[in-house]
């Protein structure tokens, strides 16, 4: 299956700030049709350094997507039945608008000039995107980590639009540490002197600093254990012996590499903005209590949290499935057994097919009905 | 109590790598009295970025020792009953010979010229500074984090030389996670110009970089749950509304404000050295099993984790217990609850006291027995 990535134009969008974005691109992909009544198009959402490349091989690049796993003939999200659509996220790097792109003000890159955005902005660009393909309703919104607070914040700001709800690996709210290890790898990319206050794009980027910041990134998307069974304390040169400081560990290396490599697909700036959107989110508004945003739903949930995920541990799914079914909504919750921390929703995923698979078959049963 | 930090000369060690330091100095402090017999010699062992003013009132610098809640007249480590002695680790930057010592051979910093150190190296200044003090046998040696590792290291190296050994909130070995996390603290260091490969002395220090380490470190060493209690998702202006970069919460401020301290205090090229020392330590010697190097000891211990403590976490410490147990060694373990994390064994010291007071009560009679 190769894909394209198409891009949608819209004359303007009002962010939550109060400041505008004109005009205002999103790029996105389409899998599977859209049937006649319009009745089975899925909006799967990506997390932090996603995109629109969900499934299939890239027409420009040749690489599957990143839940290409997930979403196929019989998979998961079976194109077969369902239209599947995914975008990449305002403030992204990825083809849709962020800071990356030209001011039409200046004929330059927005850099830091852009305005702050939030998850509740990704998704009005995504209704407007939405809109766009003539849908009036999707059976599904699915995501995991940050495409899980899409969703939950397509499920609260669309109520009527949405049939179901997946929210995967996600919270309603970043927490004190979720933000702390955000902010380290913003202070990391602000602290490279080739970062220039945002302004590098005729230069080099700060590739140092936004390396920095993966490596943290990925320390937390794994688990102690799936650390301890892919690196161990293994060195990367085997037969080497003493202590010296050109001894790596492989863990080293690879978080090295996989830091440097990183650099070549995401913006710094992007990494700046989007983790600020993380962080601002917050469903209870400040209250701390979900109870007013989950008020008025019609929307039914299957809510899926892993066991070794740390980086949105359990029991912040947990926390929206007691409120949910304390509103008698409609919610199926699942902690799958895991080793591999946050990644399992992009791994891990054969338990997490059947459980989206027949959620979604009873979603569409219900929609006919 | 008023306490001076004091030094001891030595012409020369040997270290693990094969090279060798002349001369050494090692930076300690002491509390108590050394009885007659000398048998109430107590070592404490410090964590990471600690020194050897552990109790007291520095004369130098006004402050209460790192562990002040746990050494002194009455408390866990009882002066009245035993002479404490703590000092800065080999490689250390608060009067220990360190990367920031002047080489005699050039008259300049060592920089990274410094030798490679291991844990091992630390124990074994120790060990000198211990026979210079004429004490011929420790009634225990006790430390966390890294001080744990150095305890246990004790307890192998030196097997009739040490009665006790309390190693709290330890491991036997850095795991995957653990070098990783350190790994993103040493590329942070690096990462910053001001570091010029570790030759910044009569320049300005890679505080930046040093910061960001620091960072990392703080959030490991807090639990997910002591952030929520103490930040939660406060900002630091209470008033401000809207969404901006300069929109600061608690948890960032505090943060950026902790790891820019730090460079006050603390040598940048210390960090990389020390945290090598720890990655590198692993007390199977890289064959996975504790199992020989818990063969011949005649010491007894007391282990301690922390319910909440995920930077060191408990399974790491009841390895260490099984593996004892198995060789039928004398081992008390505890486990206690906490919500401080791995800081836990500097502040939620009230429990902690009681076993480290029993325990310490028992060996004494045994050892005059």
């Amino acid at each position: 299956m190769i894909v394209e990535t198409q891009s949608a134009r819209f004359e303007s969008i009002a962010l939550e700030s109060g400041a505008a974005l004109s005009p205002v691109e999103a790029a996105y992909e389409t899998y599977g049709n859209l049937n006649a009544a319009r009745s089975n198009a899925i909006l799967v959402t990506h997390a932090f350094t996603g995109d629109a490349h969900a499934a299939g091989i890239s027409a420009e690049g040749g690489k599957p997507g990143w839940w290409d796993n997930m979403i196929g003939p019989g998979k998961a999200f079976d194109t077969d039945k369902f239209f599947i659509v995914c975008s990449n996220v305002l403030g992204g790097c990825q083809g849709t608008t962020g800071p990356a792109s030209t001011d039409p003000a200046t004929g330059r890159p927005y850099g830091m000039s852009f305005p702050v955005i939030t998850i509740r902005d990704m998704v009005k660009l995504q209704k407007m995107l939405i809109d766009r393909l003539g849908i009036e309703r999707l059976l599904a919104v699915a995501g995991g980590s940050m495409g899980g607070m899409q969703a939950l914040e397509w499920a609260v700001t669309y109520p009527n639009f949405v049939r179901a709800c997946i929210p995967i690996a996600t919270t309603a709210r970043h927490s004190a540490q979720q933000i702390a290890f955000n902010e380290v790898g913003r202070q990391a990319i602000m602290a490279d002197p080739d970062w220039c206050n945002g302004d590098y794009y005729d230069k080099k980027p700060p590739a140092r600093g936004l390396g920095i910041a993966r490596m943290v990134g990925h320390i937390t998307y794994m688990s102690d254990e799936s650390m301890r069974e892919k690196f161990g304390r293994r060195l990367r040169e085997k037969d080497k012996v003493g202590f010296d400081f050109s001894v790596d560990f492989e863990v080293e290396s690879y978080l090295r590499y996989r830091g440097s490599q990183f650099v070549n697909r995401f913006d710094a700036n992007a990494y700046l903005y989007i983790t600020k959107a993380e962080d601002y989110f917050d469903l209870t508004n400040g209250s701390g209590s979900l109870t007013a945003a989950f008020a008025d739903l019609s929307t039914r949930f299957l809510i899926i949290s892993f066991s070794s995920d740390w980086l949105y541990p359990s029991y912040q799914s947990q926390e929206i499935v007691r409120v949910l079914r304390r509103r008698n909504h409609d919610v199926a919750y699942c902690d799958l057994p895991s080793n591999y921390g946050h990644d399992a929703f992009l791994v891990d995923v054969a338990e997490q097919t059947d459980l989206v698979r027949g959620f979604l078959a009873s979603t569409a049963r219900a929609t006919h009905a």
